[in-house]
């Protein structure tokens, strides 16, 4: 992609109204724009890491069993009259009134539709498990919305729901989501911590939230520290036994501020550490909660109807566009893990118009295109001191810079967005350098 | 994926409310439930052919040189207002009042909110040309939803938004979509021909409809019978003049049954075909409707401000689905086209238990996939019958049928669905061939 043709409005000053870096850096960065309170557009540069963010989430869930589905934005009414929660679920619920008067509302949550998906639906132990996710938007009508993409209106979420026949099935669905959500998030660059948590509006009685440690995170958290250093799980067998894995993760001390005990933990000493964090991902296990006011019944092996046992479990896919650039950042603007980024490589052009760097930008742009990676080429008329400070904020891992003294010698130069790196190397070493580091 | 564990609720039964056959065969093939009046939930079959069309959307939209950013489903009524249609749109707008009491809506149409975006960072025409697309779910309040996927009240849409300096370029980027949609929908194995439109609540002085035929279509549409035979444009070069392209396709007279001038129709004599036809496109160019009430403006070649022009460019993603059936289906159900199959193959296991059938089935299952291919494999423990039933009603272009004769003898049956043919071939042979035709 050209630059000179990209969508890609950045700006130098930093905007009044964010507060917090990731708000900063996606307005700088020609990310995102508000539209209103909480609601945001995304352009190209935030769509392509939205794309990427939920790609890889989409990818993990259907590592572990889940199914995709796409649940409807507008719910009616009915169904959360029947679960009792379209009292209880406060003004976050966005209700609407269609023309023919009827009860609706922008989905906060799904719980009650996939439940009603199910009942109609499954009618034996023998179609059990089941899990089934999406990948959709949400609304919910926060009284102060704030922290740009971290505390919208609508807001882009996965959510799964399992469905078993007993306890202990059903827990297991839970470890299939603690055991992915672990992988997922380490796919991106992040460092999440499990910490119990408690229910709240969805209900149940076992819950997890994952939290993303970042110096400028939103709220206070402690945990052990083996917790930093522990390696998530590789070639993963969904179906065999996952519950020493998450016992392992679990038997370390982890908490919220909210659930913090200073006396517990002050029993672990020096390896206590103190963080501030983010929650990216919430797994429920609430058991009837749901299956037993809705009938989501099935068949049992005894032959008779026996209400299914259920949980949930999501991931703020939008939230973590905003939790990465927490995580990942300088002075200088985003820093990419290569995983979620726009483009993989960016190529200054420190000379348009000069048929020499014009040609060489070309040729690298093709090649390292060929190669599988995207590339953003700034070939646009400005001075080497706008194109460094963009290519630097908008944070691609790489940077080839292309400039008239080098390409008469042959070389360009290679930097390394994270460690600020560089290198002059010839053209045939750069394309062959990225592609083996992608 | 073993059938055994994928979510597919098929029915034997026609349902009753089902008027149209892709609506009959999307509900029997477990593709979608109605959630309620004209609002569906979409499962795992219908949300992976739903994915694979918007992914063919996207791909031709992106060589055309649009770019893809998302807008939210709930705007503001404030922009509505400064563009004139607050009022003007009917009733099916939902109209909603947020926490605040703020005016707000479910984007039926998204002219106001990329407007918006567009006044707001772009400044020169030296930025220009910009074409904006996205993928994304819109709301009409249908006063009577029906024919399913086909006339729901919240659908899967591609608009796309394009801004020019001067009517010249406009109208390249008018046919820039014109010659993609030709494409995208050739991709689908659909025959859709572009018919002149009226332009309705978009407005705008230039307007085609892509239409789809299908016997089963909502409208009569006419057309010379060149139209039918024409082949759509390859390796396009999209900077380059296209308009040859689009003179040619309407050079020929196409007309839905609104536009029809019997007169000038005559003309054309033994050349006019008569069908029905399903509208799946609809492009427009505007000019300055919205870019002059709304001030988007950019600083052209004289120094000074000018409106811009613009166009919209919207493709029905989810009615796709169902127009896609309307024009592949027989008696047995639906017959995908291979680019939007939800799996490629499909294994049918004669003999599930039986060990020498379920190892062949595992084999082959293994092996297609290893070669990209998707594969749904039926080792549910249901009669051979069921699972012909069900296996021709789901669609995939081929069937793999493993019984224990054959097994002992080294082969397997290959059965394409679309022509019925079938030949007994060895495992590998059957790899080979799969793997070659996709």
């Amino acid at each position: 992609m050209r630059l000179s043709r990209f969508f890609l409005p950045t700006l130098k000053e930093n905007p009044s109204e964010a507060q917090i870096v990731s708000h900063r850096l996606m307005l700088r960065a020609g990310m995102v724009r508000q539209h209103t309170a909480g609601i945001y557009n995304w352009l190209p540069l935030g769509t392509r890491v939205l794309q990427n963010i939920a790609n890889i989430v989409r990818d993990e869930q259907n590592c572990a069993g889940a199914q995709e589905i796409i649940m409807p934005t507008i719910q009616s009414g009915e169904l959360w009259k029947e679960s009792g929660r379209y009292d209880d679920y406060g003004p976050e619920m966005l209700r609407i009134k269609d023309r023919h008067d009827r009860d609706m509302l922008y989905g906060p949550t799904h719980e009650e539709v996939v439940t009603d998906i199910f009942r109609y639906n499954v009618k034996s132990y023998r179609e059990l498990p089941k899990n089934l996710y999406q990948i959709h938007w949400k609304f919910r009508d926060e009284v102060r919305p704030r922290f740009g993409v971290m505390r919208g209106r609508e807001f882009l979420m996965k959510d799964a729901y399992s469905f078993d026949i007993d306890y202990e099935r059903s827990k297991h669905a839970y470890n299939q989501m603690f055991v992915a959500y672990l992988r997922t998030f380490a796919r991106m660059g992040l460092k999440a911590i499990p910490m119990k948590a408690d229910s709240g509006p969805i209900g149940g009685d076992l819950s997890h939230e994952f939290i993303v440690l970042a110096e400028t995170g939103e709220s206070a958290v402690f945990c052990h520290k083996t917790l930093l250093e522990k390696p998530v799980p590789e070639n993963v067998n969904y179906e065999g036994d996952l519950q020493p894995i998450v016992d392992d993760w679990t038997s370390y001390y982890a908490a919220t501020e909210e659930k913090h005990d200073p006396v517990a933990a002050a029993q672990i000493g020096g390896e206590l550490v103190s963080a501030r964090g983010i929650e990216v991902g919430h797994i429920f296990h609430f058991g009837k909660k749901y299956s037993d006011p809705m009938k989501a019944n099935v068949i049992g092996p005894d032959g008779n109807q026996t209400a299914v046992f259920m949980g949930s479990y999501g991931i703020g896919v939008s939230r973590l566009v905003g939790a990465i650039i927490e995580a990942n950042h300088d002075d200088a603007g985003i820093i990419w893990p290569a995983s979620v980024a726009p483009f993989h490589v960016g190529i200054i052009n420190l000379k348009t118009g000069d048929t020499a760097c014009d040609d060489a930008c070309a040729k690298l742009h093709k090649a390292i295109k060929l190669n599988g990676l995207d590339v953003l080429c700034d070939d646009r008329d400005e001075r080497a001191g706008v194109k460094f400070a963009d290519m630097d904020l908008i944070g691609l891992p790489w940077q080839v810079i292309v400039g008239p003294k080098g390409v008469a010698k042959g070389v360009v130069e290679l930097k390394n967005r994270r460690t600020g790196a560089r290198e002059e190397l010839s053209m045939d070493a750069v394309i062959t350098k990225l592609t083996v580091a992608a």
